[in-house]
């Protein structure tokens, strides 16, 4: 059996060892500490700092393909594990489109596919800068950090050029920060095409889903995007499957979209299990995680065929409480069908350490039930 | 989080590792060898003898509850680790039912289930015993070692008291083997019931599934059992659930029946997960693995519902050549929709190595899948 060696230890990782479980596939984490996300389920965890070239490169030996579930590995180092002879997947070279999110945009729009007006932010002179950008496609614009942002973090609002915005780009430029502008697209609401492209350049689209965000942090997905048109999500999917083949995406990607009044644009890219791709666990036959483990093993990709009408995935955010588990009796009592799904990560405020899916045939009952299950595992009693 | 314990390396815990992982449980696994299919994946292992007293309460010493992925535990052993505060369930004095095939027999008779005539094997004159018995129930005889038997070993058809049979019984009688004797039921095929029960009292019943058996080895499972009338699933269902009550068994509790003309009869009694309940991974609501550790941790008891109209569970027995996973790719090439399951163990002719799963609506179809899958994989091109 393959040994697939997995560059972190969050809960993608964590996730893609219950489908390495049933594939029979050995799969090896590089995690930050033992009490990592993943490290604690997986036999063969090794502890390290997946930035550091050394342990990559010691984590790496022994192993028949490398993968990530995150954006954060340099490409340098990646390329030298390659050099020593792993295959990467996806490689540097296509994961640079996720790590950077000005090389993504210059590369989408020279495909000609359709993204947000942008513009690198030049370090000398940001603010007239970008009131210039302003004039041109009006307020408020997205300040984005052209690397490293990840749930909302790295990406600002600004609503007019006062005195906040003026301390903010400040405040980033100190810290030597690389920042790029958008244009704020006044979109209908958010859709995600998760697609999965092998080396042997198989792909598969899974449908389109609708991502519900909260504060930057995707709080529900529902699976298939309710009232889609079939061309739209046609289209949506053949533009992720589009993007994957031109950019040499071995692996899983998650292409999220905006819905606007004049179409469909990208706003961001993944090369990995996504979020929006959870409900596959239950709602598709086959996970995403699964889907990812075939893609960078080159195995045939499975079924992307959803396994009910509709399904809902909602994030369990931390709450107050800690105690998740004194939850589980009220949550698994009311909704015997609910299936939870928990990180085994510490609860702090805010932060996603699980998330529940619910399935059926009416959309509406299907929502309240996730959501149900999901605000009561972070509050309890206190929300109802 | 509470730390569940499982005694035992096997493909059953490895499976409880996946539905652990979902639910943020943290799993502890008893396994004789690092190499054992559990151990593989699962990064709570402890290496030790699960039939030793001293390896067993150092094993539970942290666990807030044990349970088993077979039926070789020592029962005082069990009782020992109770006393120690580590609660086991099922207890000994439930498992005492699935350990010893005698007193299984006794007390299910005792509490009017049906069952096979049976007798005890009286160590001093068997073969004259066995005549006597053959002179009331017919050849040939079912003879059963009362305990350590699994998957058709420990048990023997003997045809007549002939040479083959009298040396037999001498041989095992010079082993120490007890020995019952049952009628060899003349039925039509055999089912399984599983249910699960927590020690609140709660139970749950999955629909009833025919297997097909082949030398003692189930090669397939089909759920729901085609064909099965309303009313004698709901019985068999009833059946086990106050099987499960009256023995206060906590967890999981397969019953294998054979259906007759004359009505149902029990086989055998399992309690853990269930080679008949494997379907349920992708073929219910909640798997048998996720529903034996709400059951164990005294959770509300998971849906039964199924996921489609029938799905088919078939074995992957090891063939001569042991390399499965190079006939991964004409599989899931074949059937992007059929789920593989492989257990990690090495391959050798006749081991059960893994299970395959298809789903649908036309049990033909879903059943040539499964079959195809499974053959493949045991046979590659040598058996098409």
């Amino acid at each position: 059996m393959p040994v697939v060696g997995m560059a972190g230890g969050g809960q993608l990782a964590r996730m893609t060892q219950q489908a390495a479980i049933a594939l029979g596939v050995p799969l090896r984490v590089l995690a930050g500490s033992a009490g990592d996300s993943a490290a604690k389920v997986v036999a063969d965890a090794r502890i390290g700092d997946d930035r550091s070239l050394d342990d990559l490169l010691a984590f790496a030996k022994g192993c028949d393909v490398v993968t990530f579930d995150h954006e954060h590995v340099p490409g340098p180092h990646i390329q030298k594990v390659e050099r020593s002879g792993v295959p990467c997947r996806p490689d540097a070279a296509a994961l640079a489109h996720a790590q950077d999110k000005l090389v993504m945009r210059d590369r989408l729009s020279a495909l000609g596919v359709p993204c947000p007006a942008y513009a690198h932010v030049p370090p000398a002179a940001p603010l007239a800068f970008l009131e210039a950008f302003a004039e041109e496609h009006g307020w408020p614009l997205v300040i984005k950090a052209t690397r490293g942002g990840y749930d909302g973090k790295g990406v600002w609002i600004a609503e007019a050029l006062d005195r906040e915005t003026a301390e903010m780009v400040g405040r980033l430029r100190t810290e030597g920060v690389d920042l790029m502008v958008e244009r704020h697209v006044p979109f209908r609401r958010e859709l995600a095409a998760l697609v999965a492209r092998s080396p042997y350049g198989q792909g598969a689209a899974y449908p389109i889903v609708e991502t519900v965000q909260e504060g930057g942090i995707c709080t529900e997905v529902i699976a298939p995007a309710p009232g889609l048109d079939e061309d739209t999500a046609a289209e949506a999917q053949r533009l992720a499957l589009g993007v994957a083949d031109s950019l040499g995406v071995t692996g899983l990607l998650a292409v999220e979209l905006f819905e606007t009044r004049d179409g469909l644009l990208v706003n961001e890219l993944a090369m990995r299990p996504h979020n929006s791709g959870h409900w596959t666990i239950e709602g598709a036959r086959t996970s995403q995680f699964e889907q990812h483990l075939r893609a960078v093993l080159d195995l045939p990709l499975g079924s992307t065929e959803p396994t009910a009408p509709c399904t809902v995935m909602a994030n369990v955010l931390g709450g107050d409480d800690p105690d998740v588990y004194r939850r589980y009796i009220h949550v698994m009592a009311h909704d015997p069908a609910v299936k939870v799904h928990l990180y085994g990560k510490d609860v702090r405020p805010g932060r996603k350490i699980g998330h529940v899916t619910a399935l059926g045939r009416d959309l509406d009952e299907v929502r309240e039930r996730a959501r149900h299950a999901a605000d009561y595992l972070r509050w309890g009693e206190k929300k109802r």
